[in-house]
């Protein structure tokens, strides 16, 4: 049984799509590294690693790289995994549970069946109303939407 | 599938015990808050309050009194629910795994059948050094091990 999450406006962020295809991929896509490197992060950034342990406190890791060079490792860990409904990650434990340095957020993707596509409900729960406004300005909405776009044209167009 | 736990001596605290109680009766106690109150905190120190969701995601919580009267409250989040073989529970998340303001330690609770009895092994992850030696200097030896103590007579005499 999914734990009901409850959302705090002033703590946290959610990104909600309606998009034309059907959840398998989008589950798919999510949990397998070659498909994730292509459209995890808003081009012209990529993903130049990726590591992925599915299971709750398995690995859920990812490199971030700027236009100019620089990258930034993401390490965290699942939480839950229900195949093609809901997945749960954390950056406050790191894999196997151990809890983490610098912990900002727990992402949360729900996915329902939406007539041949899916919706698509991406929720980014922080400790504090400071963690919410330094995602928000990292570029949330943007961001997250612009990934999303990424996504569907990946799925569409190469799987 | 359980995930594998990687102890690290430096930053980990590890109480194993085998003792002569079944390891579903120890599940019971860890699981009922009405149990759970009458051993969980080494004595004169009580539980005054407990709240449990046995589920991933669900609430962990309870509070401990002081001889004096002095009341802390502990709160965090179930990770993995395994009946009668693992609990885990963190500090690191609240309920709905919404990152915490004082994240401490992440607690497993892995029971293993032993003849009549129980292998019982408590293990506590910290993020660094300094919190596996918080965690020492607040007793966990002797604490952790009380409570043990205390749970076994329990289950003999109330169950």
């Amino acid at each position: 049984m999914s734990t009901p999450i409850k959302i705090d406006p002033k703590l946290d962020l959610v990104l909600e799509r309606t998009i034309g295809v059907p959840r398998e991929l989008v589950w798919k896509v999510w949990t397998t590294p070659e498909h994730l490197k292509h459209w995890f992060c808003p081009k012209p950034w990529s993903v130049t690693r990726c590591e992925i342990d599915l299971r709750p406190g398995g690995i859920f890791s990812s490199v971030m790289r700027s236009p100019e060079g620089q990258e930034f490792p993401n390490v965290g860990c699942y939480l839950e995994v229900v195949p093609n409904e809901r997945l749960v990650f954390t950056d406050a434990l790191l894999p196997g549970y151990r809890p983490s340095e610098k912990p900002f957020f727990t992402a949360i993707l729900d996915l329902y069946p939406a007539g041949n596509g899916t919706r698509y409900v991406a929720t980014a729960l922080h400790r504090d109303e400071a963690g919410r406004k330094q995602h928000e300005e990292m570029g949330f909405h943007d961001g997250w939407g612009t990934v999303v776009t990424q996504m569907v044209e990946y799925i569409k167009t190469r799987l």
